[in-house]
């Protein structure tokens, strides 16, 4: 298979449907990107690199980041985390309350915003802000090898200024004791996070270790264990299209995480990561001819995990 | 890899936990199982059969065959069965009736019970019950060249008489139009197709073609198409244990689908289809050591679809 | 204050608003009447009769049943009806089922569905529908001292044949074992009482009872004690307008039951039954000029409960 | 009627009941109250106080203020006021966010804790939280004559400090754009609203425009018109005690509110303003002798509305 030729044939595919969707726009930030922008990158396990269009051009990856925080979590306080957070689907949408009233605040899973918002909590513990979110950059760096990674702060200062429902979730959640943090900080890292300015081959690069049971590179140095790796992905799959998800495993048939900004993330373990960016959304909030190139990637490629 | 050697191994890794969990008791036919009972039967796709304890013992399959009614249903019907079912996880046990008012009588998925009984109506149409449960017996005893399998006609029995829950599904999803059939010539064909009576060897080779490519065996004749094959992996995978789908994926990482007879049918792509069976179960309902028993195969052989 | 002058004004209120609403169309019985028709009859407690329009055709009393079906129940099983049904206002819809499932098949109230249904089952109660319903009529009869009141089986049939959501909560419930009947016969009870056909003048006499702390007529009969008659019009207060009972207080301030046909009846304690009917239903399945009719009234006599 | 004699036939139901129910512990200025506090004042028409116990120690109002406030806003804005808060009863407790969801950010009611807080919101607007509560105060000063009553600002900052949940509920409503005040003034307000400190002679004072057609006393000067007294009164009974209110129309038959400080104020209509307190709550969150007392004294004066 030559991927150079599965590429062309996957913007063959989605050709006529770039432009498609709705873009997000509630912050001006995210509300002026052209809708006609279409990246794509392929990074295989031994770090080859395929790109499609405009692959190079940073994007915000927004809750993509809530993979990479969730690894974080979880190497910094192991298996615990799951005191605090589910890892089932939701059955409702990305920012729901109704689901943590009827579970006492305990999250249904880190993809979700509450999730990734006790996530981030678990991040914050005693430190400020500032030095969480310069570990999440030196994370995103290192696994990209890239250190021209940053945080829009433009992008956070316009989610801090209308992330009511956001606030809603933490301030539900520390009534119930879930959050540890002054509501303040926490949603601070929160809103920082989402805020990542990455382009497609930076975002294939930094998942491409849970392509690669946990390690960096085929051989290379390991990040997480093989048995973590796969639950993430596990994760990814289950939860990471919000209220769509089984749509996503059903049509890709890939671990995958989207962005409110057009980004989508995809694992192919064993054989790829795959960034995408498409900017505008379909009716669940998911990248419209983004989850259309991965479906059409997935076809030609074989690479579905379900046979 | 001797998969002997690997079954020895869950074997020891489950020895001292069979006989946990709770046997189902809410008819007697169920209730006088004897709790200590544990089998496992794994068919590899070339047809390559390995056993465990009471591996040729038959048991009632219950929700398990609902993989298969679905099977049949978009046989019959094609990709225009979701215009009567969803194919999200649904957040709620399995028979719950909340979402159903949520969402105006369509069911989240095929594997509720809602979405199952809806998935009898579509094999029903137009048909007595008795010829729609005999199509579903042929499909089995076909998949399986097995002609002993039967219907345990007195479990279907006391399913009809305590399966209210069930019955008011129906009647709901009739106010919405979303069940065609008379409710209890619908449900005589649900609450029969769940007291189809199997042992794990019947179960692991009715389900070997979700393992194969759609295939019966390797190179031989097709049950479904891949894509189709793919995709109700898929939907196992995301759907298949209620609301403790995430966890499965977490923990075994495989398609599954299990039944509260303590049965449970998984997939590993390309390798093998595997029924275990252990009447106890977890809090969730699904067979505990029977997970457990999954979730030590699947460490053992790493066939986890994950990585 | 004379009453003639009154109804003369409310007439005058409403007389450009007869005909507005949208009626009932569920069952070919109820959507062919004329929405023209409007009729009101006040019944002092001297049984003193006053009456507007219509108030001598006979109507569908549907709900407005549910408030003779709690009075005959109470007078069976007394005060312990209250382990099987609720007195607290629902916040939904009156045929919702999922306040049942979060509260363990116990109806809010016995004026929702499926508060009624429990009702008229603990009415059934070792008897045959035929008898239980032979017993609400002799009340309905007794009540208004009028022999000519009936049952009207076509509407009874219908709603038998397109009831499914009230055999969903019936199911619903005799699963959480708070029916206790064959479900098919508590529903023939429910059915039937629901088609009871009356007038407004045989309404407001049959509801006067309440207006007269109990009593048939001032120094009458009893037929419940002052204590049941002020509770069960408290009921009627708080939850005899499904999710539009705040509204019905604010705007009407009198105890007051509504049905799907178009009639409501109203008390006001000490003073007066009312029963007006109109066909046409507001958003909320309540009579939108029969309402009006009440809110004029009220005014126009300071009748309101509230001062 | 003599109402010392009815008091004391009250005091004589209650006494073995005095100090039952569970004393609100979320804040230490509430904790401490001795549970073994008592005290009702009853206050005619014709402004006649009648006391009973500690009717004359000023405990924290808590929720009682909602019923002020609302008096306030409608002054304000008019019946606009229905445009950003309901008035139907909530079927859910006085916290829940889950009907905040299922109704885009309204609120069913204004005595549940999102209502209050728009109301509260609606009193601030253009002004300062202090401003605003300069208000609140001299409207209670005002009509109850007295001016030593206070806000407790201890009180008011423990509620802060520990208020997430309602900082949840004000954040959640700000999203759907139906709080229009920064969230911290809003919460500013409704924290030291909550924190009034009054008798319960000042508080039956305070109540009985209420109970007077809205007049300060009979023939005295206008608080409201008759008819928003009267609709008052009616939201009172169907919404005054959060998910007990059905409860309390039934056992007591008077429009009522309660406070978590365990302040009940209830209205006869035409008769009198009845304020009573006794710290231990009933699981519904309501003063558990403080109803009691009112069921009895409502019995002894044949003064509920229902008849």
């Amino acid at each position: 298979m030559q991927l150079e030729e599965v590429l062309k044939g996957v913007l063959a595919d989605v050709a006529d449907h770039i432009g498609e969707g709705k873009v997000a726009n509630y912050i001006p930030a995210l509300a002026k990107i052209d809708p006609k922008k279409f990246g794509m990158a392929v990074v295989t396990v031994d770090r080859d690199v395929h790109v499609l269009g405009d692959a190079e051009e940073a994007f915000s990856i927004q809750s993509i980041s809530k993979v990479f925080t969730l690894t974080l979590a979880l190497g910094r306080v192991g298996e615990g985390l799951w005191k605090r957070v589910g890892r089932e689907p939701s059955g409702t949408p990305f920012n729901s309350i109704v689901q943590l009233e009827h579970e006492h605040g305990i999250p249904r899973n880190p993809f979700i915003n509450a999730g990734a918002i006790v996530v981030a909590d678990t991040l914050l513990s005693g430190h400020q802000p500032r030095e969480t979110l310069g570990e999440i950059l030196s994370f995103m760096r290192y696994l990209t090898d890239d250190d021209s990674i940053i945080i829009d702060s433009e992008v956070a200062r316009s989610e801090q200024q209308t992330g009511f429902r956001n606030a809603a979730l933490a301030n539900y959640m520390h009534a119930f004791s879930n959050i540890h943090n002054p509501v303040e900080k926490t949603l601070g890292v929160y809103f920082h996070q989402c805020a990542l300015s990455m382009n497609c081959v930076q975002l294939a690069k930094a998942g491409l270790f849970l392509a690669n049971r946990g390690l960096l590179t085929s051989g290379g140095r390991s990040v997480v264990s093989s048995e973590r790796a796969r639950r993430i992905n596990a994760l990814m799959l289950t939860c990471g299209h919000y209220d769509a998800s089984g749509d996503f495993a059903f049509r890709v048939g890939l671990p995958g995480k989207s962005g409110v900004g057009g980004g989508i993330l995809a694992i192919a373990p064993g054989k790829a990561a795959i960034a995408v960016w498409s900017p505008g959304l379909n009716a669940n909030g998911n990248s419209a001819t983004g989850t259309k190139a991965l479906e059409s990637l997935a076809r030609r490629t074989g690479w579905s995990i379900f046979g």
